[in-house]
């Protein structure tokens, strides 16, 4: 499913909650090109001011930009735009549940702003909003579901 | 190699280049949660605006975290914040060169703001700008050489 921007209101929320786990690290330390051994070496990692292996914070920004993309406005979206504060560290092992919030609908531009948050927890990790252009009844007329597209 | 923020100043640049492979594509699918059939449905992708399959935005946005982590300021940075601008798609096999550039050095905080620009080819994919604290001469007085943490 996804959404026009016809169907969005402010305040409309969907997430997308995700355990990060061990295999994901490595694979985003190949994936991005950082293995820094703050992220895979548990010795290390206890003498620096995390005290222990974190998860990079940009693995965790990909959960928002799943749930934008599986979740609201969902399939077809263009992703114009993030602003993300790191706020908190995430262990491998930890959910996370990333929330994506309508904030502003620009129907001349035909752009949308969203407010994204993870929390593990209670606590939230990172904060910041998005920009996107959801898809148009132009481009795909009959809604199509996309099978399979968000299996997390 | 790492920088203190003693030894940077605005003007001071460092790059690192990654070619978006299929495989990692297929390795950000699995560890975001998204597997839009845009990034891997040559078919569908054909009928959407992109013409054909694209990586994950922020599959490229993880190249720019991995130069701040891996080369400027280098291990040891913690990451506070990021504005990314998606300006234009990567294709799979392309080949993104992620440039952080110093801009302003807020000593009071011990903060320093970088601007990351992704080209493709001659063409900037995302633009934007970093919020970092690099690592200190009191967590660290002996810059360590981190080994192997920045192979790509």
């Amino acid at each position: 499913m996804t959404y026009y921007i016809d169907d969005l209101k402010p305040g409309m929320s969907e997430s997308l909650t995700k355990t990060v786990t061990e295999r994901d690290v490595e694979l985003f330390g190949e994936v991005s090109g950082d293995k820094n051994p703050v992220h895979f070496d548990e010795q290390y990692a206890k003498g620096t001011i995390f005290k222990g292996r974190i998860a990079h914070g940009m693995l965790t920004a990909s959960v928002i930009s799943a749930a934008i993309a599986c979740k609201l406005p969902g399939p077809g979206t263009i992703y114009l735009g993030q602003h993300l504060r790191f706020r908190a560290r995430v262990r491998p092992g930890e959910t996370v549940r990333a929330t994506v919030t309508v904030m502003e609908i620009l129907p001349e531009k035909r752009q949308v702003r969203l407010a994204t948050e993870c929390p593990v927890g209670g606590k939230v990790v990172i904060e910041g909003d998005a920009l996107v252009m959801p898809t148009s009844k132009f481009a795909w007329p009959d809604k199509p579901a996309v099978a399979g597209a968000c299996d997390a």
